[in-house]
């Protein structure tokens, strides 16, 4: 069952979504928003890209290589923009972005 | 912050959206599958819903109660017409269903 | 057929989503983008319950009328939000937020 | 201005959409649903990327050549199972699917 086959790659991507939620909500209320809107928007598109391929796998899409490898792409660059701000919430989205990316890839490959 | 403050209702979304996509992908393979048209219907409805109050949690929407009044209903409505089935999905699911429209009730109020 | 029955909310709910990713866009670009934090946050709200419920209303959903009233709710605090800024993005989302709160309403009722 | 540049693809992408939808609901209503299967399980990945990415581009996402070509590729697979039933929604998802794929891989190129 698909859920059970994906299981890792699903906690993974669920991770990876709130923490992404998690630092968009954050940078909306930082001082410095100003150097935080590419992490603001990166955030948005990774944590949707992971949504939903989270519940594409979750319902047993065809497409499962294909979403990976974009999923992977999302994550890479949403990850590259966070690791670059001090805040907390950037460092640990970057380090879920960077293991979700890596699990995508797998699938991907 | 959002993602403590609703962990176990987050939680709760999850589990119920992940019973209502296994639901749905199962009810597609059924032979039966006559009598899921409605059941199939209302797991994507209710899998949706829960994704999408999950996602709005976590970045700390301004409409927690009214979107939890929505998707209380969504769910109640998911597990009437899981419950009517004796296929183990579909049990499995009208609980989560449940729980979640409890959960989602309390937030609402 | 439901995309024919609700052919002016689904084309309302699509002008609204537009026009909120389009200020979430632009605000994310403006020089000011502190004092845009809340609009951004709603834009985002707003396109994602429109977006939502306009796919649920063109798969024949049970749900129209509680998606129709969080719905209204969403575009109306969005709406008065995008209204307080003079940048023509965040006016004219303002006026496709009350339009379509409008058009919500109505459903809704 | 993405929603200006992006005018053509984003009408296709909300052709398709709603193709699928209306194909999707009116699958669930046929007699033969057990062959449907098939196209009900693609009628949702369709209309739920088509709407995914109809969204992304109208927020300015960086990521429209990656996305685009998943979209073609789902969108086609789509169009082929339509196509293979005679019930004038099938016929017509598949015919929206055709051209919206073909419209996706001219973004992707």
């Amino acid at each position: 069952m698909p859920h059970e086959q994906y299981q890792t790659v699903i906690k993974t991507l669920h991770e990876c979504m709130e923490a992404c939620n998690h630092c968009y909500d954050a940078c909306l209320k930082e001082d410095d928003i100003q150097m935080m809107s590419d992490c603001i928007r990166l955030d948005r598109e990774c944590a949707d890209i992971c949504g939903y391929f989270e519940q594409a796998l979750g319902r047993g899409t065809p497409f499962v290589s294909v979403l990976a490898g974009v999923c992977a792409q999302i994550c890479e660059a949403c990850g590259n923009e966070c690791k670059k701000h001090d805040h907390d919430h950037c460092q640990k989205c970057a380090k879920a972005c960077f293991e979700c990316a890596e699990e995508c890839r797998k699938l991907a490959a």
